[in-house]
């Protein structure tokens, strides 16, 4: 165990900046950690963690956590209140802080051995991001697959996903559309999501085997590339209100393509 | 139309004061909405505006808004920058904002006229009671019940409710267990919604006809005493994740009812 006073630390600004840049993370190929939940989360499913940061307040309160967490880390760091604000989000931090490496990305081959996936294309809002990937893990989704948008080690998006963007797979890829070609030669079923009251009903869709379903950026929905290849979906809507929130429309068609 | 410079004025510090502090919104029974969207809602669904702030900017930029806005205001004044900064909740405010009196309450019997509701028991975070409003209005749920928890004239609920809380019938009770206990008289059937995986799945409930919903608070779900008087159901989780948010929970939960 180590002691870092000072907040001008280098590995302390430098898991700042984890924490603040994604082009930092892109480049270090690491992230940034924080809070009790998502530390221990980290520890629990057996994630690399290089540095490991806490205050005496956090090993007080959380003396058990602190050892298994710490006993799982790379290096194990004891800092100071003021290097905990440095680093923290909030103006109380608890004082656990974790940086990772990137974890070990998984490749199309396990879309391609099939099951049930959603898809995010362009989606930018970090708290929808991690709230559809909490749903997703919940409701026993295969695996995300994301196509630009929000990067999944946002701190914010980490914070709302309750530790599950440590543990269900993701899949990133820079050509959906092809990707989803290549889906449905292996004999899956493409749907991307639409308000259009034109598009098929999401009820009457057969959601048995394999499946992928497409949900779009909070503006602009799904592009028209990606609704060349899929079959549009809506969930009918009987209200006055212009549409469902990108989470929500999310989970309700996860819960559709799960629910048979 | 009136002009106001000053941020120390009396009509803006009462502004201010009503979007901060619930306790205050009760005793003037007015409350107070911030933005653009919100503000030209109020005006579109012939609400009640008791006062209508703008700033010049905003003035420029929305001159059509703020002309219909005005037209339903009872009065209207243009404000300096800092008197938006000292009502706004952001750092860049649109420079809209309007005081309304409490909206016109439902009794329960709207309820026991039958219907399709979802009841909120005890739900705390504003940003779940006004996703929850947005996600009844789009599928069509006849009104919100609420005991306890957030008060729906909160700003946060109302921002997340993209206008839905002015639009959506929600009825106030002090009593939900007995509510529904009228309801079963009245013929509804009545569910409350668990993790547990002991209870009925929701997948099998009938949700034809009156049908009363109950979600619970985000730490305790719901409570026994209304158990007691509901038949519990779940939905069924298949994934590693703990549980569900609660406006996705209520989401899955009004689709299923509306579903049919």
């Amino acid at each position: 165990m180590n002691v870092i006073e000072s907040a001008s630390n280098e590995k302390i600004k430098s898991a700042a900046k984890l924490s603040s840049s994604s082009k930092e993370r892109k480049e270090k190929r690491e992230f940034f950690l924080e809070g009790l939940r998502l530390c221990r989360d980290a520890a629990e499913c057996g994630i690399a963690i290089k540095n490991f940061f806490y205050t005496e307040n956090a090993l007080e309160k959380h003396k058990s956590d602190v050892e298994f967490i710490s006993s799982k880390a790379e290096q194990t760091f004891l800092i100071s209140k003021s290097a905990a604000l440095k680093m923290s989000d909030t103006q109380n931090p608890q004082g656990l802080f974790c940086v990772c490496p990137f974890l070990c990305e998984k490749g199309e081959e396990v879309v391609l051995s099939g099951g049930k996936f959603i898809a995010l294309e362009n989606v930018q809002d970090p708290s929808n991001l991690g709230a559809i990937s909490r749903t997703a893990e919940a409701l026993g989704i295969t695996a995300l697959i994301a196509e630009n948008g929000c990067d999944i080690y946002n701190p914010k998006a980490q914070r709302a996903a309750m530790g599950s963007l440590l543990r269900l797979p993701v899949i990133r890829t820079e050509n959906l559309s092809s990707l989803i070609e290549k889906c449905k030669e292996n004999g899956f079923k493409a749907y991307a999501t639409t308000p259009s009251e034109n598009a098929k009903l999401i009820t009457e869709c057969d959601m048995s085997g394999s499946v992928i379903a497409v949900v779009g950026n909070e503006g602009n929905g799904v592009s028209e590339k990606i609704f060349a290849s899929c079959e549009s979906v809506t969930i009918p809507m009987k209200g006055r209100a212009e549409s469902l929130n990108a989470s929500v429309a999310a989970a309700i068609t996860m819960w559709e393509i799960m629910r048979s």
